[in-house]
């Protein structure tokens, strides 16, 4: 039987926009929104899309007017009534009422600021201005716009069988990740997939898989709406954002060095227990390690985002013995570059030393490497990042000077003042 | 949007049985039902099923409220317009009208008769009695169901995402197995997969999976339904049953000795071409060929469907030979026990020596090995054979006495009549 209104309705209807929901963005960026909300609401930022994988020239791949569709759309979200409903009415991290009402009032009237795209050698220059606030949540939506329309683009010369299997492949694929991460005891692990994923339904399917396949070893995803869809946990603290427009904020060289304490200084008063982990290697770990006020050593953990992840770790458990704090209890999350082999091998060498936990992003959400010809799904290093505060640019160092950002004559001059010496060089995939 | 009508009728009707229509059968028993229609339309004959992997207890796997419900509706099928349209208007191996009107409208009113259903030592003995026409349009459907109800069995303890899977994983077993198959030259091969199939809607995406696959190298496929909704080419010729019951009978020795024979020179008046192929190894290959009148060497090929595949094609190769043919204008169909290594192989070590087609079964619509615990969809070798013919019992002989069958005393005097002597013996796998 054919319900011919349904039919009807799929034709007019788009579907499947990119992005569905102002919530379908993650949890980190609605805290520190918050955070921002409530200590630097007026401050104006410039946020930019940075494609670090030059070769994938995306303004030839993804059509332009799509491009703006989907921009659009986004614009058009409000956060709607159920959406406001969960936020308000949730445990996050064990605690109701996360969100203030000030906090939700202004959510629940946001729109998007507009955005301004152009095309330049063969890449989309995509920046969003205003104050930081509503900027900041362009961030997500933005990244799953471009990854979602590259395949999607890719995807359009597929035959309807050839997708199948392409997806039937993607599904065993994961799903064998899956099975090598179950023998993995007390492990803990959550998607931190968003903004480079596959697609909004994959990345869906990959949560339920880990869900099915982990049970509670899986502890929730980063991603606001597919947590509230799938009743789970929604995971996430901070980012660079915050240390990096604190930093360009800061008016002198002193100030420039304590900011990334007063950023954490802000935190603590609004978050305790899990939601206190330190993000240490915005402009170097080690210098920021050391220069660290005692109170931030009683944080419950530290999130390992660049640099080796091993070299990382031992570094936080070496900085925590040396403020007399027992590493056993402190948690360490591992979150960048992350696949299954890394997974085991760092859970092996890290458990019972610390608690360990793992944010799994790119290779849990798009695992598309070897699927289709010239490798045209394989993801790649998609950034969308806070250039500019109040008119002055950002800096990122990070542990791998391959991910630093930001002007070269302000570089060398945060490397002065952090104390930064020679960096290795890692490879940056994904 | 829910179609409500749409799911209330879902609710009340069995959306997938497992035989949908009497055409849900290998083209081959039509061209031998239509033979037997002509030359035999009185015989009485009991056909029997025969598990041959006993470790399998299929009574205690199946339900029979279950096995009996899906027979039953197979008794309620009838030939429905659309089906005897195609039969009627299609062209089969190049040929209009290969069903005889007087064929097509006893066909057209045909109900399947009784069968005959008790468990017995943790098997189920399901027999089908009656005149052979009728009774012999049985044995397809009567596999089709019992694999399909194991298949379901085992199915009905996994999960809804397990089961998804499941799929994944055995699409991306058959894809691998078709991109293995792409590179090879002038390949012909067709699915001979309905009897052991995991499931009708398996079969079918297997069959398009080839389709897309492999182009024209794929030929068609045994099945008419899926001949017929893929508008594909309906493949077969004949089978073991013919020589076997007239072989049974025979009234005397020589009788029995030249019924192979008879069996072919029926044939031959109905058919030419590709449908005139020699399936030799009934009571044994090579004593049949050695045996054989002149005007078989001059039929189109052979098929090759148990003993060593190579050795097997060899001995066609001598024999065409010895009878002054070019081997190189007659083709060998293996049909026995093949999956993509041995395709491959055979293909290569035949090709330009003889025309080579492949006739590729259980491996391409039932390769679920590995994909559940315990293996519980392995593939296993189950028969529905003519076991006795007005009263006296059917004997096969093969070329691998692991498929011989009838009761020992038979079995001796048709080696006897035959000239068989030692044979190798050959694991039966499926």
């Amino acid at each position: 039987m054919v319900d011919i209104a349904t039919r009807v309705w799929n034709h007019k209807w788009k579907i499947d926009p990119i992005v569905r929901s102002l919530i379908d963005t993650d949890f980190y960026k609605l805290l520190m929104c918050q955070s921002v909300f409530r200590n630097h609401p007026d401050t104006q930022v410039t946020f930019s899309l940075i494609n670090r994988t030059k070769t994938i020239r995306l303004a030839e791949l993804v059509d332009e007017g799509e491009l703006r569709e989907q921009l659009d759309h986004i614009r058009s979200l409000r956060l709607t009534r159920g959406e406001s409903t969960w936020l308000r009415g949730n445990t996050f991290y064990g605690k109701r009422q996360m969100f203030t009402s000030a906090f939700m009032e202004w959510f629940e009237n946001l729109q998007l600021p507009p955005y301004h795209l152009e095309k330049k050698d063969g890449q989309y220059e995509l920046t969003f201005e205003g104050t930081w606030p509503e900027v900041m949540l362009w961030e997500i939506p933005a990244l799953a716009v471009i990854m979602e329309l590259r395949s999607r683009a890719v995807l359009r010369d597929l035959g309807k069988f050839e997708l199948q299997v392409l997806y039937a492949r993607a599904m065993t694929k994961l799903w064998e990740k899956v099975d090598q991460l179950k023998p993995i005891p007390d492990l803990r692990v959550a998607d931190f997939g968003t903004r480079r994923r596959h697609s909004y339904l994959w990345q869906d399917w990959c949560v339920q898989a880990m869900m099915e396949g982990l049970g509670n070893n899986f502890t929730g995803t980063s991603n606001c709406r597919i947590a509230m869809m799938r009743e789970i946990e929604a995971i996430g603290t901070n980012a660079h954002e915050l240390p990096m427009v604190y930093a360009a904020l800061a008016d002198s060289d002193t100030a420039l060095r304590q900011s990334p304490y007063d950023v954490l200084a802000d935190w603590q008063e609004e978050h305790d227990g899990n939601l206190r982990i330190i993000l240490p290697d915005t402009f170097g770990t080690k210098g920021f390690l050391q220069g660290a006020p005692d109170w931030l050593a009683g944080w419950t953990g530290i999130r390992v985002d660049s640099g080796d992840p091993a070299t990382g770790a031992e570094t936080a458990i070496n900085w925590w013995k040396s403020r007399g704090e027992d590493p056993r209890d402190k948690l360490v999350i591992f979150s960048d570059g992350l696949d299954v082999d890394k997974i085991a091998q760092l859970h092996k060498q890290f458990a019972g030393r610390v608690r360990v936990s793992f944010g799994w992003g790119t290779m849990l959400t798009n695992d598309f490497k070897g699927l289709v010809a010239n490798d045209g799904l394989a993801p790649f290093s998609l950034v969308c990042k806070a250039v500019a505060a109040n008119g002055r640019p950002t800096v990122k160092l990070s542990d791998n000077p391959n991910k630093a950002m930001g002007p070269a004559d302000e570089i060398v001059r945060y490397k002065r003042v952090f104390g930064v010496g020679e960096q290795e060089k890692l490879e940056v995939v994904v």
